[in-house]
C-alpha cells in the first residue's frame, strides 16, 4: 500500500480560488471524496462536513485569502463551530458553539475546516481506532493520529494537532508527512483543552515545508524574523538519548544526511547531551504528569468510568507529585528555555531522530517519544522532515530543532535541507 | 449602607469541619442564606445552588481538607460543573459538564463552589447588574464585580475572579476587600476562556490576608518560598503614572500609609517611573487588544447581533493591530517580566495605588485600570489592602506588587503591612 499526497498543494488551491480558476469549495469536495472513499480502511476522522453543510458555508468569505479554499482537518481536541468535540472519550461529544481560536485564524484566511480528525484519549496515550496510511497493522503514532493519517493518506493538505510530548512529531514520522510543532505560546490556544498549560502546543501536517510556512504566515502570532546567517550552515547532530536507541534503519538514514549535508557544504557537527539537557527528560514526566492529572481530575471526578484505567493511572499518579519538585523542574524548564547558546552555542539547528526507528507494529500503542519530550519541556520549535523508506514501505526522516522563538528561521532552513535530503542521486 | 463581612474566616470555617463543630454545609447554608436576604439589591450571582443541590452533594468529601466546607463563588467565565457558563454576554449559558481546573482544586480541598458570579461581557468592558454594597449607585468595578461585590457583601467569605487589565484589584478597590492577583502562570486555566492567553490570570477575594494565603495554598502551583530578608523592608513608593493621577483622598492616604510604616522600622522610597515602565503600558494596551480581538473573533463571527458595541469595536480594532507591533510589545514584556531588580533594584515591594481613587458614581463603566495594567502586563503578583474609608463611607486601600514568583513573599509582607495599616491609633 503506497499512501499519495493531497493531489494539491495549499499555495496552488489558494491561488486558484482567488484567481477564480476554481471555486471555493472545489478542493474541500475533493478532500471530502477522498475521505468517504479512503476513511474506511484508515479511520482518521471522527466528523466530517456534510455536502449540505459545505453548500451552507459563506463562499465568499473563502474566496480570498492566503488560504482560500484550503481544506483543513482539525484534531478533536479543539472546537469547531457546529462540529462536536469528543477529545477522543468515552464520552458524550459536546457540540461546539464556537470555533477555536487557530480555527477561526484558519477560516479568516480563506481555510475549510472540513471536519474533526481521531485523537488518542485527551491527547494523551490510548490510541483512536486510525491506522497507519502505509501499513494498516502498525501505528499511524499519537496522539494527533488522526491528523497526521488524513494528510499522509490524501485526504487533506494540512491539518492541525497538538502535541505535549511527542503528539505531533512522532505521528509525521509514522505516517511520513512533514510535522511542525512550534515554539510554545505562538500559537493561540482558547477554545481547546488545556490538558498540560506549560506544554500543550498546536502545530500542523502538510505534504511540504511550503504548505506548512503557509499555515505559520496565518497561525504564528509572534516569532522572530529570520536573521540570514550569512556563513555555513552549522548543525548540531544529536545521536544519544538516554532514554533510547535509534535502530539501525534511522542510523543510517542520519549518517547518509549528515554526508549529503557535508556535501552541500553544511557543517555537521556530532553532540552529546550535557547532562541538563538529560535532566529535562525527566523535567518532562513530572511537568506533564502534574499539569495532565489536575486538568483531567476534574473528569476523573464526573466520569471515572468512561476514562482507561491508563488515564486514571495517570492522574493518580500526578496527583501524587508534590508541589516542590513541580516547581524545581518548572525552574529547571524556565532556565532553559532561552539556553540555547548554552546547550548548542554556535550552531544553527539541532538535527535528531524524530522517533527510535519507523512505525512499530500494532494499534495498542503510539511508539516512544523519547526523542520528542526534551522539545516539548524546552517549547523549542520542532520539524519532521519525512526523507526516505524502509525496505517494507514505512517511512523514515528525521527531526530538526531550533531554539525558542526562531520559528521562522528553522521552517526556512528545514525547506533547503528537505530539499537536499530527498533530491534523487548524490 | 455598611455591608458587613462573612461572620466567619476561611480558617475558621475548615477548622470547624474538620473538628466537627460544624457540618460541611452549614457555611453554605449560611451563604445561600445570606444571598437569597441581600443579592437583590446587589446582583452578585448569576447562578447559585439550589438546596436541593447542596445537600445532593458528597458530604464526605467536604468533611476534610484545607478549605473544607468553604463556600466559594466563581466568576462566571470559569466552568463549575452542573452550573451554566454565560461569560456575561447575552448568549445562552452552557450548562457545564466539568469543573474548571482550579474549581476542582478548591473541592478537593474541601471547598463548596455555591454559585457564579457576575462578570462584565467576556471579562472586558461593558459591566452586569452589580451594585457597590457600600454604595448603590456606585461602580463595584469591573470585570470581576460579582466575586468582590459578594464578599464586600458578606455573602461568602472567598470568590474567584480574574484580571486581564484591572479586573481584580480594581473591584477589590472599590469594594473594600482584599484581592490577590497571584503572579501569571501560577495558577491553571483549563477550564476558563482564555481571552488574552499571555494576560489572564485567576485571582481571589477574601476578607483578609489570611483568608487570601488559605487559597494560595490550594491554588499556586508554582511560587517560590518566602525568603526572609533579614533586615528592615525597603518599600519603593510610585505614586505616579502618566495615564491618571490619583485624587486627593488616594493621595492622603497613601502619606499616612508611608509615616505609619516608617514608624515601624520600614524604609518608603519614593521612586519615579522609569521610560521603559511607562512604555508597558502602550504594551498592554496592544498586547490585550490583539489578544482579545483574535479570542473573541470567532463569537463576534456566529453571533455578533448578542455582544455590545464597545466589544465589537474592541475586536475590529484589535484585529487590525499588525504582528510586528505585537511582537515587539510581547519581546518588552519578556524583557522586563524578570526585570525586578532593574526596574525596583533593592526593593522588596512596590507601594502604588490600586486605582485612581475610590469607586466613581454610576453603574455604566467599571473605573480606571490606570495603575494596574503595567503589573498584569508584567505578571506580577498584586495584592489589593482595604486600608480606610472616605468620609463617605467609600472604600480606600492600596496596592502591594512583587517580582514575578513572589507571591508567598507578598503575602506574607502584605499581612504585616496590613496590620500595621488598619490597627487603631497611632
Amino acid at each position: 500500500m503506497r499512501a499519495a499526497a493531497f493531489p494539491l498543494s495549499v499555495n496552488a488551491i489558494a491561488r486558484d480560488v482567488e484567481a477564480g480558476r476554481a471555486g471555493p469549495w472545489d478542493a474541500a469536495r475533493q478532500a471530502l471524496d477522498a475521505i468517504a472513499r479512503l476513511d474506511g480502511g484508515i479511520r482518521a476522522w471522527t466528523h466530517v462536513l456534510g455536502a449540505d453543510a459545505l453548500a451552507g458555508l459563506d463562499a465568499a468569505a473563502h474566496r480570498s485569502g492566503p488560504l482560500a479554499g484550503v481544506p483543513v482537518g482539525i484534531k478533536d481536541v479543539m472546537d469547531v463551530a457546529g462540529m462536536p468535540t469528543g477529545h477522543g472519550a468515552a464520552l458524550p461529544a459536546q457540540q461546539a458553539r464556537f470555533d477555536a481560536c487557530c480555527v477561526a485564524m484558519l477560516r479568516a484566511a480563506g481555510a475549510v475546516p472540513i471536519g474533526k480528525t481521531v485523537t488518542a484519549e485527551f491527547a494523551f496515550r490510548s490510541p483512536g481506532p486510525t491506522r497507519n496510511p502505509h501499513a494498516p497493522e502498525h501505528t499511524p503514532g499519537g496522539s494527533s493520529s488522526g491528523s497526521a493519517a488524513a494528510v499522509a493518506a490524501g485526504m487533506v493538505p494540512a491539518a492541525l494537532g497538538t502535541q505535549t510530548g511527542g503528539s505531533m512529531i512522532r505521528p509525521a514520522a509514522f505516517c511520513g508527512v512533514v510535522g511542525f510543532k512550534p515554539s510554545f505560546d505562538r500559537v493561540f490556544r482558547d477554545g481547546m483543552k488545556l490538558t498540560c498549560e506549560s506544554l500543550d502546543t498546536i502545530g500542523w501536517y502538510t505534504n511540504s515545508i511550503d504548505d506548512a510556512r503557509c499555515l505559520a504566515d496565518v497561525l504564528l502570532n509572534d516569532a522572530a524574523p529570520r536573521q540570514p546567517a550569512g556563513r555555513p550552515l552549522l548543525i548540531a547532530v544529536q545521536d544519544c538519548n538516554p532514554e533510547a536507541s535509534a535502530c539501525g534503519h534511522s542510523q543510517a538514514e542520519l549518517a547518509r544526511a549528515c554526508a549529503r549535508l557535508r556535501a552541500a557544504g553544511m557543517q555537521c557537527e556530532r553532540v552529546g547531551m550535557e547532562p541538563e539537557t538529560a535532566r529535562l527528560l525527566q523535567a518532562h514526566a513530572v511537568i506533564m504528569h502534574y499539569e495532565f492529572a489536575r486538568s483531567l481530575a476534574p473528569v476523573v471526578a464526573r466520569s471515572a468510568e468512561a476514562l482507561s484505567p491508563a488515564l486514571r493511572q495517570a492522574v493518580a499518579h500526578g496527583l501524587a507529585i508534590g508541589a516542590p519538585q513541580y516547581r524545581d523542574m518548572r525552574a529547571l524548564q524556565a532556565a532553559l528555555r532561552h539556553g540555547w547558546d548554552r546547550l548548542y552555542g554556535g550552531a544553527d539547528l539541532v538535527l535528531t531522530f524524530s522517533t527510535p526507528g519507523p512505525a512499530p507494529h500494532g494499534l495498542r500503542h503510539t511508539g516512544s517519544a523519547a526523542f520528542n519530550k526534551i522539545w516539548s519541556v524546552l517549547g523549542w520549535p520542532c520539524l519532521h522532515l519525512p526523507t526516505a523508506r524502509t525496505p517494507a514501505g514505512l517511512p523514515l526522516g528525521l527531526q530538526l530543532v531550533a531554539g525558542w522563538g526562531h520559528d521562522h528561521a528553522l521552517l526556512a532552513h528545514g525547506r533547503r535541507l528537505h530539499h537536499l535530503l530527498t533530491q534523487e542521486g548524490e
